[in-house]
């Protein structure tokens, strides 16, 4: 990872320097600015090798997609009313709501400029821009409704962070020149990973060591926020005739038993079902990247990364 | 003008009418489906006529161009705090700010799927989409500070307004096969012809009949807008040592004596001013209609576009 991050912040500050002064521009050098993993343009260079390209003749495509998915966070923040991002001030909260609007606006203009145009990865980017909006819509809707089937909070975190990782990856395989089951396939392990991702990060807000997850356990359940865990906890608290989870949700947040909560998911077996769900794409995510038909050792990065997630602990 | 407006609201409806149901597609479908002139797209498909094009050829980038446009309008109402566009309640009054922020980033990727993925229309399309956020900014910027240079404002106008008629038009001679040089003529003719239209709204509003007008006159003035008559009338009574503007200013706005103001722009000589800057605007764009090498039958309908602009007193 760390030769793909630096070749790719390499070519980030390139770009960030030669963007004029002022105006819309400050705001976006300022979040591209802030410390990031940049697993998105890395998996571009990654995937663009893996079918035997360059990872410097996909830079400009690396680029593209950092710059998307800051324009989705600049507009996410404000929709979710974050004050911090990645511990610095947001920018609608460092400007305002309107510098926030319009400089990410601008900032996915550049993303599709630095896209380039060829059709094939102009086609993938716009159908997975698309969906990650909508992923941002049904994570809002699911805020102002009571029931969540767990269909719909599948696919809410499928499209809203699974897709652009998959998208990512897809454009690299592009720009490489594989073919459309290849791209397929790296699709696939994007997607799988991304879900497995996902999913982990509310087994560790829940389960995890504190400690290591730098956070507060039980966040997301003390919030009422609707996870895989709370929404198949309530699921199967229904069908054992258990009311426990949901007299703590009806209690004011700051109320809530998070203990008591997390050993009811504990008994009524969801977190095993998660680990599970979490193991099922964690493995499909590795057929995927099996049935890839490249030589085994150009997939080495990939699985590095894949093996990285898995074992993850924070 | 009528039959273009025609062939391009039964693309805009086909468009609509295959749009997902709900979510984030209402507020595209129900802002698209306000009445509305569609300037724009016509340009494209006249433009693409111009140079020997079929219109239907380019009902796909006239679309992607007034998605773009209704886009811009969704957040720019965000950001101005406009209750209502074309007599409607605007997105974020009749959903909420976020709806009507991510509503308007997916329409951003539905103008681009829609744009295709012709290099130079892309490269036209990208470059003009970055001036009108540029040109948002600026006119956001203005509102506060007290003194806004004159060329300051022509280059926000010609931003926010001109450009995107130019790029209409662009569009559209590409779609058409037209050469390097024949875009930027008709280019030209658009960015004149914007430039013109927004300084005769600036006139218009404080110099109009309000009957045909349609509103109270001098309502900029009243509101101490910042257009080119009380930028240039402020640097004209600064040479001259009245300070009858100031004064108004610096009254609430309601207790303004537009009428007053009105009179000192007329002795400043401010009036004839525009007048003479919206006639040299409406003479450069016909100069760079009559420069484009096609038959002249070709070019009727832009003509009576022109003539229609020239001669409006509303």
């Amino acid at each position: 990872m760390d030769r793909y991050r630096a070749l790719f912040d390499a070519h980030l500050a390139r770009w960030t320097a030669a963007l004029p002064p002022g105006g819309l521009y400050t705001p976006m050098a300022y979040l591209l600015g802030l410390p990031a993993k940049r697993v998105r343009p890395s998996l571009v260079l990654m995937a663009c090798e893996l079918f035997g390209g360059r990872a410097e003749d996909a830079l400009d495509q690396a680029l593209a997609i950092e710059l998307f998915h800051n324009f989705t966070l600049m507009h996410d923040d404000i929709m979710d009313g974050s004050p911090l991002r990645r511990g610095r001030p947001t920018v609608h909260v460092k400007w305002d709501v309107d510098m926030a609007i319009l400089s990410g606006d601008a900032l996915f203009v550049k993303a599709y400029q630095a896209m380039g145009i060829r059709p094939d990865v102009l086609a993938i980017f716009n159908r997975h821009a698309l969906e990650v909006c909508e992923g941002q819509e049904l994570d809002m809707a699911f805020e102002q409704r009571a029931d969540v089937p767990l269909a719909d909070y599948r696919e809410m975190i499928r499209l809203k962070t699974a897709v652009l990782l998959s998208c990512a990856l897809q454009v690299g395989a592009c720009i490489a020149g594989a073919d459309e089951d290849q791209r397929r396939r790296i699709g696939a392990f994007g997607e799988h990973l991304g879900l497995a991702f996902q999913l982990r990060d509310d087994l560790l807000d829940a389960f995890g060591d504190p400690g290591q997850v730098g956070k507060q356990r039980g966040g997301d359940l003390r919030a009422g926020k609707k996870t895989f865990l709370l929404i198949r906890g309530l699921e199967r608290a229904a069908e054992e005739g258990s009311d426990v989870l949901r007299a703590e949700l009806a209690k004011p947040a700051g109320q809530r038993d998070v203990q008591r909560m997390l050993e009811v998911l504990e008994a009524l077996g969801v977190r095993r079902e998660a680990e599970a769900e979490v193991a099922r794409h964690e493995r499909e995510a590795a057929e995927a990247l099996d049935a890839i038909a490249v030589p085994e050792a150009r997939k080495a990065a990939l699985r590095a990364l894949h093996a990285q997630l898995t074992g993850r602990v924070h």
